[in-house]
């Protein structure tokens, strides 16, 4: 029987200021990628997001990034490899001890914006990220983008990885996401998006702008919670997998 | 046989802005508090210290703070009990989450400046950090001001509580500490500090500028890194030690 | 002829976190309080936002607050004196030269949050930041609470102040703010909000829950920018003041 | 009759963090470059650093850099053309006004680390910052890197350059700076430096380390302030200026 897991990034508010919509998406997604208080999130809205996830039965991932709080970590911060294994053990051991004293568990870990970019086009900088993560929990499962080395390099340390596609943005031919810059790059239409989510789940494969095939494989797929239509894209996924008799459900290790 | 355990604050420098001594310290010293990236610290110095403390057989405590880095967690921060709970978890959380990375383990936590300050004049302050830091790890010991009623609170949770004095600090006749405004407070003197320490370790107390005696229990002295004759006062303090038969030794349950 | 003016806090967006709901409440509002970075706002909101303001012809103020990002200046964060001074002189300056650049002129300065409050109970305070800003620019127009010594210490200076008033917070009897711990303290009705404005103008006192008369002189008047209703409230009060021949218009110096 | 400026980076405390050995220092040179608050320093010791340079007759340059405290300026931020404008004009705009309102002039903007650097090879870089500081102030100078095509840059806009050398380091045939990466890059004896700094004024050219001549026009030499060597650097350098009747004096527009 067919399944897919849907996940979205939480947790990123930080003192007063609010981002996202998590008591609205909390209800429709099944894994959620918590912020470790780098590129946003501080331990109160850390906490208050692992109780949240832990009272709705929803799977918790760990989504470290760059040590960036003005540019959200969406901004190439260099780094030496030893400060970056450094960073990303610092943030992914503070939400696991927190996760577990809040009696929950933490399954995965899914790097943030640019550092999440940059693994899937640096080979030496996703291996520093998976080494420093598999130092803090073996066991750890690590999201990455569907179809990219980044699956090698984790499987190398013999962890799990799980491929990641884009419920709400277009592919390209070569199966590489549409550049933002470009017109359309965006799937605003919920139902469009729900299909997209359907025929990669059923047929392993969706379709460009032109209509050209895609060949996807993914395990979850990532709704961006400050998208106004989120809840929306999620209702409308929801209904797709009902109909079609696929079951949405958090992802584990094989 | 007696024995006493000397602590020292360390990983307190922050990208290029370096603070202390720590690699002349470190083979003086038999435990160390650990910065956590709240009022000083970064996880790469966080980490180097880390290494170097495993190295040289360094028993290893957090040294969580009030988030507050342009004041160096010496100013009280106003945060409400979830606040600095969650502060105090994502602190501990990420060191011990470290350490043990590295191969080493946390076994105590001492609070930070006006956090460690505050415990020890604000009940519920004291309970509400007490409480965070056994939901991260019900057997790490909390290092606290000897003589003050932290000891009381960290007991009623079940957990082990050492007491802490001050090597270059003088003390009052009720105990407290002598103000640092006040002239004289601060002992400048490597052997009148060593004395200090052996008073307390042989006799249960010390002296007061007058001379009347204070009791004091403690089974750690802190020395400050930053002061200039640290390394000096340590090795008056390990000879003195030497002379009188006591073994300088990190604290541990009972 | 009577006039009132109103102000509102913007610029207060930090990289990705966005606050507030400036481009729909500049049309309606006289006089703009500018974050400059401290509490809230990065160089780059800060200066979109007196560009807007220039090209709208709303009069612009500093908005200094205290160097607390996560706190949003809500909190007491103890400075000495010689910190406090710096900061505010800091804050104030960076912000004259940025408006000056855009080719407009910085008018006054409100502090923010805690730093408004603390100067309203504490003269020592408040005589050192008016006195940083008087240093930056002697004209400056300094806006406090209404009713506070913050009156006597700016004009001890041979400076202008501005009394602020709030349209949706009740007052108590004796003039002061009702505490938002209270029941009713906040006005959310637009048309009682307007009302609270015409009759501080026109009769120079309002009312308590209880019906009571409290006498108050304002200049010019608040509305919080991240208040739902901000919009409908001035658009009320917009209409209220027409209705009674009252223009809104920004305070000047005498 | 010859002359030549010496200049120093002071100003880089930030709270506790202490950095460089400014009073030392400020005796022996003719212009200081002050931190801003975004890669270093705070406002408190922004405005200690203007009262020691005004009591010492010490000419005033604002420092100005990547906002990235915890890289210290020396790594370079993603930033577009208007986030970099807004933050060179905010930072040399409270430096202007924190200079004006302690009785001093702001005479010159030298651009930070990285900053720096990157203008050096990036002409946009250069131009976008160049706008930013004439903005603020068009009589401002601007220090740039000999040999560099920010010379150009800025007289484009009909501003002073001035060119820079540096005392302590190795330059390449090509009058580049030899990297810090090779070895004997960095000059530590005290009389080398100087011999480089007098044989630039004197003859216009250095030496590399084959012997090979580079010409190099210079109007100021920068000196590290946390180079150890750096005082007797200094006093070196005045020796050799003495004995060759050249003046130590602070540049100036022409």
């Amino acid at each position: 029987m067919k399944q897919i897991d849907i996940n979205c990034d939480m947790g990123e508010s930080y003192g007063n200021f609010s981002v996202g919509n998590d008591k609205a998406i909390f209800p429709h997604i099944t894994s959620t990628n918590i912020a470790c208080g780098m590129h946003a999130g501080d331990p109160y809205h850390i906490q208050k997001t692992i109780e949240m996830a832990i009272a709705q039965g929803v799977q918790i991932g760990a989504h470290p990034g760059y040590p960036d709080l003005q540019g959200f970590g969406r901004r190439v911060i260099p780094m030496s490899a030893e400060e970056l294994s450094a960073s990303i053990k610092y943030q992914v051991a503070a939400l696991k001890g927190m996760v577990e004293s809040a009696g929950g568990q933490l399954k995965y870990v899914k790097p943030h914006g640019a550092l999440y970019n940059e693994m899937a086009i640096n080979e030496k900088e996703a291996s520093t990220v998976v080494k420093a993560i598999k130092s803090i929990g073996p066991n750890l499962m690590i999201m990455g983008l569907a179809g990219s080395h980044v699956k090698r390099i984790v499987e190398a340390e013999g962890m799990t990885f799980i491929a990641e596609a884009f419920a709400d943005r277009r592919y390209e031919a070569d199966g590489k996401l549409m550049s933002r810059a470009k017109k359309n790059s965006v799937i605003h239409n919920a139902e469009e998006a729900a299909n997209q989510v359907l025929s990669v789940v059923k047929d392993g494969y969706t379709q460009t702008l032109n209509g050209e095939k895609v060949e996807l494989q993914a395990q979850s797929f990532c709704i961006h919670g400050d998208n106004p239509q989120a809840v929306e894209i999620l209702k409308a996924i929801k209904l797709g997998l009902e109909e079609n008799g696929i079951t949405q459900k958090a992802f584990s290790t094989p």
